[in-house]
């Protein structure tokens, strides 16, 4: 529930617990309040702390199009007002893709790293599935139908669809409603068009977990088969029957694989007979 | 190059070759003219009959709202209007749907069908896919983005960039600009909601030869592990790094799978040491 | 380093760390001493518990043979003999079959499970692979092929396949080649032919994480598919490129998944938009 | 049913029907006689050769150990032998192995080429199991539960146990316990231990078509993804729930897949809209 000042913008976050610190960095749809279930569990033993990026929640808006760059800038603003040395940093889609800028630009204030759901680089594939949802950005309706169900599991969907179809209502006339929500969306969707750091995943040194999800229809599987092998120090898993809403369909791995690898002591071992 | 009247409408279909018919149920979006580099190879010694189903390429659309069991009759009088007894179905998605209601329906009229990329059902999640397509379709870029790249895995996309771009400009500035194109495939689209054989898919008893792909995000795999499970005499294949447009990604695949389980002349095998 | 006395014979188990406690439940060729990599990850805020099974490492051998049941046992009377009313069991393999049955006999003196590479039951299929290493325990070497290789990912095994050779020749010359060893394998693998909790599994109530490896080729994927659907509370993951060894092919991931599991505090998580 | 001279051994092969030739390579247990229930199928529309090769069936011994070579080369004196300019050949695991050494060695005489359950090296991992093999040959019954179980998926295994113990007592009594034939199987295994065309997939043109088997714990579903990307012209067909010994376990698809891809006329496509 605190502000601080960055760069003529008031930014948003939230900071609970104490202990080795974790820094979630939201999906692209997603604020501070987003994890009101899950920071119990993730702030018993650490400090959790949950920021709004730029044109996400209580943060302000930016008016002009900018890249993820001024995100990731962000974190380490957010970094040095709390006076924090070295960050464990959780990144969910579009959250994961600044984690990975943040790992490559500013390696020495990183611990480790937690990827759910994220990809190398905005392939044209990719971009073009973003420009579908702003072109669908006018009409509300359109908009949750064209965004809301690829991004969940046919198995989650079909199983929850009376919570889905309930939350439907809500975001069609709350959220996808309202303009200024609206021209936010459609700046992150942009912002993230030319991220690729394909090319710098060599320079990556943190120990790193990556998690896939078997059915995720917008980061598949073979995009962290590539940040697997492109990442010397990281590990890789898979959430069978899950998609890239993956935090929302297995909520108990999500929290035990980020409080698990971020906590444990030793990350490298020998082998024994 | 030839139509019949069924129904005070005019059907389009072509007829090619000598052998044991294949009729091939298009997908939605599809015509006989899909086929053009196709035909040659499964004409050669089969006979290979093509159809426009309505509200496709040149047979008469429909002005009202009609279901799938129209186009499911709408074959059988093409059957006996070419007065053959037994055919061999072949369905792509949307003419998957058509191929296991007929062989659910006119069992007797079926010899072997052959699935790319069906479902048993069309569940709460692809309706809500179809209905955003639908909602897209008063504008001809936002239909294309909508539901032509997840139509295809991300590899074939990204390494058909040029060509899936040109295309893109003429689907977009010829077909999906056309209204009269447009009102057809909303019609089609809606008339595969209340799609469902899953509690009779124990009926179908013909040798049936089920082809998933990896990257479906369409009909995903999981659709075709039920097929697979509820049809006694079925055959499944995966097919690795292709996506729901499988006869474009893997057209030589495509036509080896046909012609192979359609002409083989033994269909039961004991097992020999 | 620590014995106590249970129906006659010398039980050994080691005891670190303080907090939940965790009991680690051997895989079939395993003993206490294999965790030495391990247990100061596992009991940096654990109490970690370490038991050699009837056959295993310290504890005496059998003479006759038995079944898993009194194996079984043999985790309640350390729970007894350790004052420790609620345990959480990481099972892996026979361990794991050890922990399901223990699940179902003596489910209040369970909290959570953890299960690596287990399968419900010994179907024909395992019990032969189990009989065939059997068959070669007089010949060290042949037990050696025969057992090991299968046991890894074909990836780990190539690409450490110095480290194997090494490894190769110690156990060749000191432990396969020891014949109360070798009386000890085979009992234990025999123990085993009679597993079967597969009706049971409905029994389990206890939140358990199953974690299965896309390379096992001893109790492959499709045990840890009928687990997870056969256990009401169960989580689901999967180790890419991984075999049946996974905790010496994924040290990092297989303690962090302990860890995560175990400790957070939270199972069930609401949805939240 | 014939017989020809070369190199001063005596060499079985059979052949049946007319037109475009497919000549089979036995995987490493199998002999003329494993195709007893295929031929009729393989043979309707196609000149279908069968072969033993060097310590299989009816040809002769060899008393010496030998390298693939011999038998690659032994393929070519069959071609000459029936005065077969291009061949289609379809190699079953051993025999892809032959297979991609042919198309290497002799590129000029094959059209095209099927491989099911094939890898591009003998790894250690492989040659390792392989040795396993070696070394229980002198007991039957410890040489066919090391080796049997293991070609099949679980699935199948379990589901046909009736038949597979039937046979067991077959293959233990009659064939594991013969010394001339386990020392030819000795010999036939050894000689595949130096296997190695890793390097020059990229030599090999001819249009291939690639089956790899999910629950293949042989030549694992990695192997053949390599074959795929080595091999310009391949395809790449995966069967689910499908074991090393896939043409006993999906025998209707194996068939299919050959005569598919061996007949159809076309193997090049371009796109269409």
């Amino acid at each position: 529930m605190s502000f601080f000042d960055y760069d003529g913008k008031k930014i948003y976050y939230e900071a609970y617990g104490q202990g080795k610190p974790i820094l979630i960095l939201n999906g692209i749809m997603m604020s501070t309040f987003s994890w009101i279930n899950f920071k119990d569990a993730l702030s018993a033993e650490n400090q959790l702390i949950l920021l709004d990026f730029f044109d996400q929640g209580q943060t302000d808006k930016l008016e002009e199009q900018y890249t993820q760059e001024v995100q990731v800038d962000l974190i380490l603003a957010l970094l040095d007002h709390l006076n924090i040395d070295k960050i464990n940093l959780v990144g969910i889609s579009y959250g994961g893709e600044l984690g990975l800028q943040f790992a490559v630009k500013y390696a020495d204030r990183l611990d480790r790293l937690v990827l759910f759901n994220t990809a190398a680089k905005t392939s044209p594939w990719l971009r073009d599935i973003g420009r579908a949802w702003n072109l669908s950005k006018d009409d509300p309706l359109n908009y949750y139908l064209t965004t809301i169900p690829i991004i969940y599991s046919p198995k989650f969907y079909n199983e929850n669809y009376k919570w889905m179809d309930a939350r439907k209502n809500l975001l069609v006339e709350k959220v996808f409603s309202d303009k200024i929500f609206m021209d936010s969306m459609e700046r992150l969707t942009i912002s993230a068009e030319g991220y690729d750091v394909l090319d710098k995943l060599g320079e990556v040194k943190a120990d790193t977990l990556i998690v896939g999800a078997e059915n995720d229809y917008i980061t598949p599987l073979n995009e962290q088969k590539i940040l697997n092998k492109g990442i010397v120090n990281s590990q890789f898993v898979i959430l069978p029957d899950t998609g890239h809403g993956s935090m929302y369909e297995r909520p108990l791995l999500f929290t035990s694989l980020i409080l698990g690898f971020v906590n444990v002591i030793q990350t490298e071992y020998g082998i024994v007979d």
